[in-house]
């Protein structure tokens, strides 16, 4: 059942003490003379002089290696949209405390104030030293696709982006699940998928990795069903297209084994599920 | 008495258990299922809706307000000069220890990757969304006085070039203090700054604001006492050139009251000082 929340309650714990969700504590011995002489200066240039030396050791030394970037421009925030990079960042540093109490990673939470995808990429690349990896949130589509390609292309770190991998990643695992609970085979199933944002897309794309034939995936988005004879279609959805002569949801859920809602909801009424 | 510390002993600090000197915690409860329904979905909607109609709100609900960039690009660390970013992460993570532990403010350390003014300019200005201020550090001299300066201009957050503004703050202190001491009036103190760097001419500055005149203030650099004969000066080290009949630090020291060094140690002999 879900946790009943008021509105007041998620204000009052967002701003109570001190405003925000994080604090960045050090974890090394602080209280004397000699802690601090190591901590800064001069016992700091020792390791700043063995980086030098072999840019690798930083990850020796530093908190690099465990500390990642939730960066975002704040232009598709969970369900609100375009909120900017302010609004952004109580979402940002929430995933940031997702990060450290499931994983123990540290989050730098980074809101960047660009809609520029040549920007935002110059920036992220600028930033790479800082971090050991990059965590892409809520940008809109289909910006988020060129800016996690390139990304991954020009960085020499991780580059991940969450509404892309970590949707498809959970629920390929659900489907996965869920064939072998029904005794279904993979690349028999049909598949319809509602949504053709950047989790609706990059799910549909796992699907195929995993074993779903192409032609038994049918997306829809805002327009209706994704079709060939559709015209303007982007790059990123042309491969979903179909051919088969399926024009609402209702049609396309006719003898459908998965449903994927990565749009809006109560979309799918009782009457569609028992065909 | 200056602390002993080894090599090894630095070493040993910085990589000792996890890598670095800091880590990212979460400041509110996230014990239970409520908790983090209201650290993240559905309750962090409830503070962004409030932020994106009033931006000011970023500092009731999130970090922004505590929490400093503190930002290299690792062109002049400490005294190891242009090291790179990397490693001039030491330095950035144990500064954001100092804010921490003597100030209680969080910091996020930042090593860009960009020698280009411009580009770290832009860079900052993206990044003006998550921070509530911004402290440059080890950034090589001349390009800090243009960064910081358009910084200051073009952001609406504080920025603070730490190896100016803090060393200027400190020893203009030390400076006040001293003449009170020695009951010496600071508009006849005749002072020598051994040094023309981004530390030393903020010094210098500031002392002529705190009420030293100029003309009793000589400056040397690398190529020797600043002159106003000097060919090639830049606009920075122009406004501290003498017009006095002195070439060398010795006779700058003569009948001086004041010696700044910020330039290397041990220059000053014990003969000069009698002077």
């Amino acid at each position: 059942m879900a946790v009943k929340i008021s509105r007041q309650d998620a204000l009052n714990y967002h701003s109570k003490g001190r405003p925000g969700k994080i604090e960045v504590v050090a974890t090394k011995e602080t209280k004397t003379q000699r802690d601090l002489a190591l901590a800064y200066s001069p016992g700091v240039a020792e390791p700043c002089l063995e980086i030098a030396a072999d840019k690798e050791k930083v990850y020796s030394y530093t908190a690099k290696g465990n500390l990642v970037a939730v960066i975002t421009n704040g232009t598709a925030v969970l369900g609100l949209g375009d909120i900017g990079p302010e609004a952004a960042k109580p979402v940002m540093e929430g995933k940031g405390i997702l990060f450290k109490i499931f994983a123990d990673i540290d989050v730098f939470d980074i809101e960047l104030n660009t809609k520029d995808i040549d920007e935002f990429i110059d920036v992220v690349k600028a930033l790479e030293p800082t971090f050991g990896g990059i965590n892409l949130e809520d940008i809109k589509s289909p910006d988020c696709f060129e800016i996690e390609s390139r990304l991954r292309k020009e960085l020499n770190i991780p580059v991940m982006h969450d509404d892309q991998h970590g949707t498809a990643i959970i629920s390929g695992s659900a489907l996965l699940n869920a064939l072998e609970v029904v005794h279904k085979k993979i690349d028999n199933v049909r598949v319809v998928v509602s949504g053709a944002g950047a989790s609706a897309l990059s799910c549909a794309q796992l699907y195929v990795y995993l074993g779903v034939k192409r032609e038994n995936i049918i997306m829809i988005d805002r327009a209706g069903v994704i079709r060939k004879d559709r015209s303007g279609l982007d790059d990123y959805k042309k491969p979903f297209a179909t051919e088969e002569d399926v024009h609402t949801l209702a049609e396309a859920l006719k003898d459908a084994d998965v449903f994927l809602g990565l749009s809006k909801g109560n979309i799918v009424t009782k009457e569609m599920v028992k065909t």
